[in-house]
Protein backbone atom coordinates (compact mmCIF):
# COMPACT_ATOMS: atom_id res chain seq x y z
CA UNK A 1 0.00 0.00 0.00
CA UNK A 2 1.29 3.37 -0.91
CA UNK A 3 2.06 5.95 1.66
CA UNK A 4 -0.60 7.66 2.76
CA UNK A 5 -0.78 11.65 2.04
CA UNK A 6 -1.14 12.15 5.88
CA UNK A 7 2.98 9.86 6.16
CA UNK A 8 3.95 11.79 3.05
CA UNK A 9 3.11 15.40 4.53
CA UNK A 10 5.03 14.48 8.22
CA UNK A 11 7.85 13.40 6.04
CA UNK A 12 8.13 16.43 3.60
CA UNK A 13 7.48 18.63 6.98
CA UNK A 14 10.18 16.87 8.56
CA UNK A 15 12.27 17.16 6.10
CA UNK A 16 12.20 20.77 5.89
CA UNK A 17 12.60 21.34 9.51
CA UNK A 18 15.93 19.04 9.66
CA UNK A 19 17.19 20.94 6.37
CA UNK A 20 16.26 24.04 8.77
CA UNK A 21 18.48 22.48 11.90
CA UNK A 22 19.36 18.81 11.50
CA UNK A 23 22.48 17.09 11.21
CA UNK A 24 22.84 15.14 7.82
CA UNK A 25 22.74 11.81 9.63
CA UNK A 26 18.72 13.19 10.62
CA UNK A 27 18.22 14.65 7.11
CA UNK A 28 19.15 11.25 5.56
CA UNK A 29 17.53 9.22 8.04
CA UNK A 30 14.42 9.97 6.16
CA UNK A 31 15.48 8.60 2.96
CA UNK A 32 14.85 4.86 1.41
CA UNK A 33 18.60 3.11 1.43
CA UNK A 34 18.60 3.51 -2.71
CA UNK A 35 17.14 7.41 -2.69
CA UNK A 36 18.68 9.60 -5.26
CA UNK A 37 18.85 13.05 -5.09
CA UNK A 38 19.54 15.59 -8.44
CA UNK A 39 19.53 19.27 -6.84
CA UNK A 40 19.17 21.17 -8.59
CA UNK A 41 17.51 19.52 -11.52
CA UNK A 42 20.49 19.10 -14.59
CA UNK A 43 23.14 18.32 -12.03
CA UNK A 44 24.38 14.45 -11.16
CA UNK A 45 22.08 12.50 -9.44
CA UNK A 46 23.32 10.86 -6.07
CA UNK A 47 22.14 7.62 -5.13
CA UNK A 48 22.32 5.59 -1.73
CA UNK A 49 22.77 6.22 1.79
CA UNK A 50 26.60 7.49 1.51
CA UNK A 51 26.18 9.77 -1.14
CA UNK A 52 23.15 11.20 -0.13
CA UNK A 53 25.22 11.96 3.46
CA UNK A 54 27.82 13.47 1.54
CA UNK A 55 25.67 15.93 0.19
CA UNK A 56 23.66 16.66 3.48
CA UNK A 57 26.28 16.36 5.95
CA UNK A 58 28.02 19.87 5.15
CA UNK A 59 24.77 21.42 4.90
CA UNK A 60 24.22 20.11 8.34
CA UNK A 61 27.09 21.79 9.33
CA UNK A 62 25.68 25.34 8.38
CA UNK A 63 24.01 27.73 10.54
CA UNK A 64 20.98 27.87 9.08
CA UNK A 65 17.05 28.14 9.04
CA UNK A 66 14.26 26.55 6.83
CA UNK A 67 10.91 27.37 6.17
CA UNK A 68 8.32 25.77 4.38
CA UNK A 69 6.69 27.77 1.82
CA UNK A 70 3.67 26.18 0.08
CA UNK A 71 3.15 22.04 -0.16
CA UNK A 72 1.55 20.14 -2.43
CA UNK A 73 0.46 16.30 -1.70
CA UNK A 74 -1.12 13.89 -3.78
CA UNK A 75 -1.49 9.83 -4.52
CA UNK A 76 1.58 9.95 -2.71
CA UNK A 77 3.58 12.54 -4.34
CA UNK A 78 4.46 15.87 -3.54
CA UNK A 79 6.03 19.08 -4.75
CA UNK A 80 7.24 21.42 -2.02
CA UNK A 81 8.85 25.38 -1.96
CA UNK A 82 10.61 26.03 1.05
CA UNK A 83 13.27 28.84 1.77
CA UNK A 84 16.16 28.02 3.13
CA UNK A 85 18.37 31.23 4.62
CA UNK A 86 22.03 30.31 5.16
CA UNK A 87 23.72 32.31 7.97
CA UNK A 88 27.53 33.40 6.96
CA UNK A 89 27.64 35.85 9.34
CA UNK A 90 28.59 38.80 7.47
CA UNK A 91 25.91 37.81 4.91
CA UNK A 92 23.36 35.26 4.70
CA UNK A 93 22.35 33.26 1.10
CA UNK A 94 18.43 32.61 0.99
CA UNK A 95 17.65 29.96 -1.97
CA UNK A 96 14.05 29.08 -2.31
CA UNK A 97 13.75 25.94 -4.40
CA UNK A 98 10.60 23.52 -5.42
CA UNK A 99 11.59 20.01 -4.46
CA UNK A 100 9.58 17.19 -6.26
CA UNK A 101 9.56 13.42 -4.54
CA UNK A 102 8.51 10.40 -4.61
CA UNK A 103 7.75 8.22 -1.46
CA UNK A 104 7.95 4.32 -1.04
CA UNK A 105 5.32 2.47 1.09
CA UNK A 106 6.76 3.24 4.61
CA UNK A 107 6.87 6.97 3.35
CA UNK A 108 10.70 7.32 3.07
CA UNK A 109 11.75 9.75 0.66
CA UNK A 110 12.82 7.26 -2.68
CA UNK A 111 13.71 10.24 -5.17
CA UNK A 112 14.18 14.03 -4.77
CA UNK A 113 14.74 16.99 -7.27
CA UNK A 114 15.50 20.39 -6.53
CA UNK A 115 14.09 23.41 -8.92
CA UNK A 116 15.90 25.87 -8.42
CA UNK A 117 18.15 28.21 -10.52
CA UNK A 118 20.51 31.11 -10.20
CA UNK A 119 17.72 33.85 -9.79
CA UNK A 120 16.38 31.42 -6.85
CA UNK A 121 19.40 31.95 -5.06
CA UNK A 122 19.87 35.70 -3.44
CA UNK A 123 22.16 36.94 -0.80
CA UNK A 124 20.75 38.84 1.77
CA UNK B 1 20.33 21.71 -28.35
CA UNK B 2 18.30 21.73 -25.06
CA UNK B 3 15.57 24.67 -25.03
CA UNK B 4 17.01 28.02 -23.72
CA UNK B 5 15.90 28.73 -19.97
CA UNK B 6 14.85 31.96 -21.67
CA UNK B 7 12.55 29.62 -23.84
CA UNK B 8 11.24 27.86 -21.18
CA UNK B 9 9.87 30.73 -18.88
CA UNK B 10 8.75 31.96 -22.26
CA UNK B 11 6.34 28.71 -22.65
CA UNK B 12 5.42 28.40 -19.33
CA UNK B 13 4.24 32.32 -18.72
CA UNK B 14 2.52 31.57 -21.99
CA UNK B 15 0.71 28.56 -20.99
CA UNK B 16 -0.57 30.16 -17.44
CA UNK B 17 -1.85 33.08 -19.54
CA UNK B 18 -3.47 30.88 -21.80
CA UNK B 19 -4.70 28.54 -19.07
CA UNK B 20 -6.25 31.64 -17.47
CA UNK B 21 -7.73 33.22 -20.91
CA UNK B 22 -6.97 31.06 -24.09
CA UNK B 23 -8.95 28.66 -26.02
CA UNK B 24 -8.04 24.64 -25.63
CA UNK B 25 -6.69 24.85 -29.34
CA UNK B 26 -4.24 27.67 -27.90
CA UNK B 27 -3.36 25.97 -24.66
CA UNK B 28 -2.50 22.58 -26.69
CA UNK B 29 -0.22 24.42 -29.58
CA UNK B 30 2.31 24.84 -26.68
CA UNK B 31 2.69 20.84 -26.57
CA UNK B 32 4.40 19.12 -28.56
CA UNK B 33 2.78 16.25 -30.73
CA UNK B 34 3.18 13.13 -28.46
CA UNK B 35 3.21 15.34 -25.09
CA UNK B 36 1.78 13.81 -21.73
CA UNK B 37 -0.54 15.64 -19.25
CA UNK B 38 -1.13 14.03 -15.68
CA UNK B 39 -3.50 16.29 -14.00
CA UNK B 40 -3.51 16.08 -11.14
CA UNK B 41 -1.19 13.53 -10.55
CA UNK B 42 -1.82 9.97 -9.94
CA UNK B 43 -4.75 10.40 -12.63
CA UNK B 44 -4.49 8.72 -15.83
CA UNK B 45 -1.75 10.44 -18.11
CA UNK B 46 -3.25 11.73 -21.22
CA UNK B 47 -1.31 11.30 -24.46
CA UNK B 48 -0.81 13.69 -27.94
CA UNK B 49 -2.97 16.36 -29.40
CA UNK B 50 -6.19 14.37 -29.21
CA UNK B 51 -6.34 13.68 -25.88
CA UNK B 52 -4.88 17.33 -24.90
CA UNK B 53 -7.56 18.90 -26.35
CA UNK B 54 -10.11 16.85 -25.06
CA UNK B 55 -8.58 17.73 -21.67
CA UNK B 56 -8.10 21.56 -22.31
CA UNK B 57 -11.60 22.33 -24.39
CA UNK B 58 -13.40 22.39 -21.29
CA UNK B 59 -11.14 24.76 -19.79
CA UNK B 60 -11.09 26.89 -22.91
CA UNK B 61 -15.39 27.36 -22.32
CA UNK B 62 -15.11 28.39 -18.76
CA UNK B 63 -14.71 32.17 -17.38
CA UNK B 64 -11.21 32.42 -15.69
CA UNK B 65 -8.36 33.93 -15.03
CA UNK B 66 -4.99 32.67 -13.86
CA UNK B 67 -1.88 34.24 -12.49
CA UNK B 68 2.10 32.74 -12.07
CA UNK B 69 2.38 32.59 -7.98
CA UNK B 70 6.16 31.23 -8.39
CA UNK B 71 8.55 29.79 -10.84
CA UNK B 72 11.56 27.71 -11.39
CA UNK B 73 13.52 27.45 -14.33
CA UNK B 74 16.61 24.81 -14.46
CA UNK B 75 18.33 23.18 -17.01
CA UNK B 76 15.53 23.54 -19.12
CA UNK B 77 12.92 21.69 -16.93
CA UNK B 78 10.24 24.27 -15.43
CA UNK B 79 8.72 23.49 -11.93
CA UNK B 80 6.37 26.42 -11.18
CA UNK B 81 2.83 27.46 -9.10
CA UNK B 82 -0.09 28.97 -10.23
CA UNK B 83 -3.42 30.03 -8.90
CA UNK B 84 -6.11 29.20 -11.41
CA UNK B 85 -10.16 31.10 -10.36
CA UNK B 86 -12.70 29.64 -12.24
CA UNK B 87 -15.88 32.15 -12.10
CA UNK B 88 -19.28 29.96 -12.11
CA UNK B 89 -21.12 33.17 -11.13
CA UNK B 90 -23.18 32.42 -7.78
CA UNK B 91 -19.28 31.19 -6.51
CA UNK B 92 -15.82 31.08 -7.76
CA UNK B 93 -13.66 27.78 -7.73
CA UNK B 94 -9.81 28.72 -7.13
CA UNK B 95 -7.20 25.80 -7.73
CA UNK B 96 -3.58 26.44 -7.19
CA UNK B 97 -1.29 23.70 -8.44
CA UNK B 98 2.51 23.27 -8.72
CA UNK B 99 2.78 21.75 -12.52
CA UNK B 100 6.34 20.16 -13.47
CA UNK B 101 7.20 20.36 -16.97
CA UNK B 102 9.74 19.18 -19.33
CA UNK B 103 10.47 20.61 -22.43
CA UNK B 104 11.70 19.89 -26.31
CA UNK B 105 14.42 21.54 -28.22
CA UNK B 106 12.10 24.36 -29.69
CA UNK B 107 10.49 25.00 -26.27
CA UNK B 108 7.37 23.03 -26.75
CA UNK B 109 6.17 21.18 -23.49
CA UNK B 110 6.76 17.19 -23.83
CA UNK B 111 5.70 16.83 -20.54
CA UNK B 112 3.61 17.75 -17.57
CA UNK B 113 2.49 16.75 -14.10
CA UNK B 114 0.40 18.61 -11.69
CA UNK B 115 0.79 18.55 -8.19
CA UNK B 116 -2.60 19.61 -6.05
CA UNK B 117 -5.06 17.57 -3.94
CA UNK B 118 -8.59 18.40 -2.23
CA UNK B 119 -7.20 21.14 0.10
CA UNK B 120 -5.50 22.91 -2.86
CA UNK B 121 -8.88 23.54 -4.33
CA UNK B 122 -11.08 26.05 -2.48
CA UNK B 123 -14.64 27.52 -3.25
CA UNK B 124 -14.67 31.29 -2.93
Amino acid sequence: MPASDEQVRTTIESYVRLVGEGTGEEIVALFADDATVEDPVGTDVRRGREQLLEFYVGLGSLKRSARMLDAKVVAGHAAFSFELTIDFGEMAQKITPIDVMTFDDEGRITSMRAYWGASDAVTV
